[in-house]
């Protein structure tokens, strides 16, 4: 038994549900858990299924059988292995971070773990980071310092590695519009405050400046318009009058870990599917 | 154009939602949302769809269209006008009530403004309560004070009025089990604490006895065995050391009055399906 | 017994509580509860305590007792009775409300049911209200039409009833500067984001048009500069990306009766005092 | 300058604060912060006081001079320096940890980051773990596998490097009942669930069969009365229908490592204070 997620969006009509789920009931699929939703606003519909196929199944085969009736309806779609700590081969991510690597740890120590069904192929950083605690994890890493050679960097190592994710773990450096773009709905960052409040920079210093009574923290997909990516998830914690800038930022990690976590967490179990500007998030 | 929503549950085969789709697709209904789940514990298969027909569409029509389907799955199932403030008839609800009427007022609030979208034909209490307050509202209201009687007097109210949920909002009085079972899945309490703590009576007393940190609310359905029910949302608040029972209780009622209307809309919503002593919420 | 608050704030030096609690103690008051903060940034120093006097105790005579070492230490303070469901008179507050009325009705039942101790003297409103249900709790309602002449009736009102504090329960005109100025720290505002998110008008349309994952809402006092008082308290709620515009309406209307209500007894029990443009909330 | 925070507790009478900041005042110090509490209940009063001292000062110094008001009263009390990166010598500690190394590897980080002001002086584990990860710590490591040896160790470890606080990072062998009498308030334990719920083992199995919507984790000392200690800190997660056993694990690692973290955080700045069976907790 094989355990597949399909993804899929199209053009919002009537029989798209019993076309798809036909096509899988004839190969003997079943369907073990599955979310819906069409939106009015933009006409598209948006499917996420979990499926339990008999083996041997290659995703390959299975898109072959899939390929009609997703032309028909128009469909942008993915079939997945589903997340388990089993899972063979693993979707490859690269992390890349700046100066502050409590997001960087909380991923490794997930992974590690097996919360997050990933394989961090590389850790990619602006800033010297202590290596002695990244090499007992066997992670690649790289200090690249010059920032007009980072992107060529990058997507060379993209491309040999077959990477299909790239996570900002408190990474400082704006990436260009143009890998952006090629990158769409494939690059994850954590911005430190819950956007819309305190686009930019310094969110913590300007909250204080503020005196607000929570601060938060927001998981999104990157694009060229800079804190203006889909929102994945958001998170908050509560703020005391007598907490200075430095209590808010080491709140504020526990917030920035535990949202970013739960975004890439979401992002491999196959539950957020874009939707313009927007992210639909079956959970 | 009709909105509708069909809640189903059967033993889990391959085919299921293919066959379903199928039926409805040939009725020209498109699914605005859906959400489906196999439980491999219990063996079931869940889903809930909301549908857009084409008018003119009576809910009976529906039914006969998809005996066959439910018949071949061993479904049950039940279709649903969809909750909205516009629905025609509203589903009849009947409000339980002792001494304390936060929640009651709530309800009765929440479903005047139209964010509960049901009928209020009836608020029973076994105690005396400021009717002036509750004649503004027109819903008849009765003081029922004789224990015997009581149970009667609600089963003669339930089939004259046709009353599809009775909520009991801070309702002190056990109902029997005779009356619990014929309403499975019909009656929603709300217990003030965080269940399986505190079961039983005076749950804050025992909650400031214990000093706890934070203290509950569970919304549940009623079975014979108390406090035990299948849970449908539970909510929590923090708790200080300074706060007294009196302080507890005053947090509590905006945890319960909060929970029980999240249950409430919930079940308007169709959004519940129990699956033995747990439930399903497609949220 | 009595039971009284004494708030005070001046700038920071050693001394200070030695010197408050050394006059207290002489008036055989003992303290039941007590919060203290010097503010690194702004040089003042707060503190709040929570006194047992013997009766008699009359305030102008604690006040009398008090006065040499508050010009000593150049104090603003104020001795308060302790908020309880058993104060003789209480502070008189005057709720303000425009179309939506439900932080005016959970108001309304607070004070009824004594979770908040404060005596409504009047409601005001720009738009006509459902009398039918206000005339019940007997609390005089004007609807005053001209936004001219409300500010002159208001004053009036203030002075003739000794109004201590000014809610504004959703009251979506503008205040005027003048007005704000002469009652700075005694209007509270609840603002229907979590500031400074979605600032003016329309947030929970922006906050759909952004895609964000939580909404929230804002209590705050209300200065001239528009949505930039000193914020109180402010709360959150989960959104889901199959939630309209009115469902969001819907959840952050439970967000903003929370906010404010909790707002409102945080300033009833004497526990926000005024730091500049932030507020300091000894809980 | 120094930092200091002064702890202490007494038979709650008119007249502690003012005799308490008077010996402060006399030393020059100044008070950056308190928070006091009588409770009805118990009698007792409750005081900490963040301290500013005039270097040079020694904290023997500093409790001679207190010593006179301390027999007055009757109080327990003890000065400490207060929790900051910069503290010279900090409180040391030590984590015993079995299967489950997430509390223990969350705890190591902040620490190393500077959230947590404490010296880890060993970890001891009665399971063989991985100690690549915890070499680059260079936190000494024991492995005991002797349970009738291990308390023995423990005490003769605790004396030799004047541990002050053990910390229970999901350590599941028992401790004597001698051992937690005589580290009374010095065993901090992170429970898996919402006590008291599910006290004892398994508690998420137990959680999943109960079917509940929350689940939760709860910081307290160790007493000889198992998981009925005084409760420090408490935190939930939601839960849903299709989450297995593993997922409840997986969402509760979370919550019990922020959970316990937070405990020993208001542990090292002293916050948290015995009131027989329960805290107070002055945040």
């Amino acid at each position: 038994m094989k355990h597949l997620i399909l993804n899929l969006s199209c053009p919002d009509q009537a029989g798209i549900v019993a076309a798809t789920t036909q096509v899988l009931a004839q190969a003997a699929m079943n369907i073990s858990e599955s979310h819906q939703y069409g939106d009015k606003e933009s006409g598209q519909f948006f499917m996420r299924i979990a499926l339990e196929a008999p083996a041997p199944c290659e995703i390959k085969d299975v898109q072959a059988l899939f390929a009609g009736v997703a032309k028909t309806y128009k469909m942008d779609y993915a079939f997945y292995e589903a997340s388990s700590p089993e899972l063979a081969v693993k979707p490859k991510v690269v992390i890349m971070v700046s100066k502050f690597d409590h997001c960087l740890h909380d991923l490794i120590y997930r992974t590690r773990i097996g919360s997050l069904d990933m394989d961090i192929v590389a850790i990619i950083s602006n800033h010297p980071i202590d290596q002695n605690r990244l090499e007992a994890t066997n992670i690649p890493f790289h200090y690249w310092q010059d920032p007009k050679e980072n992107e060529k960097k990058l997507r060379a190592l993209l491309e040999a590695e077959q990477v299909e994710l790239v996570i900002l773990a408190r990474y400082m450096q704006i990436l260009s519009a143009d890998l952006v773009q090629t990158l769409a709905g494939r690059i994850i960052n954590i911005h430190h405050s819950f956007l819309p409040s305190f686009k930019g920079a310094e969110p913590y210093s300007r909250a204080y400046e503020r005196g607000v009574k929570m601060i938060g923290a927001t998981a999104h997909f990157v694009t060229a318009d800079l804190d203006e990516g889909p929102i994945i998830t958001q998170g908050v914690a509560n703020i005391r009058h007598d907490m200075g800038v430095s209590d808010l930022v080491d709140v504020g990690r526990d917030v920035e870990r535990r949202t970013l976590a739960h975004a890439v967490k979401l992002y491999l179990q196959r539950r957020i599917l874009l939707n313009g500007k927007k992210t639909v998030v079956f959970e």
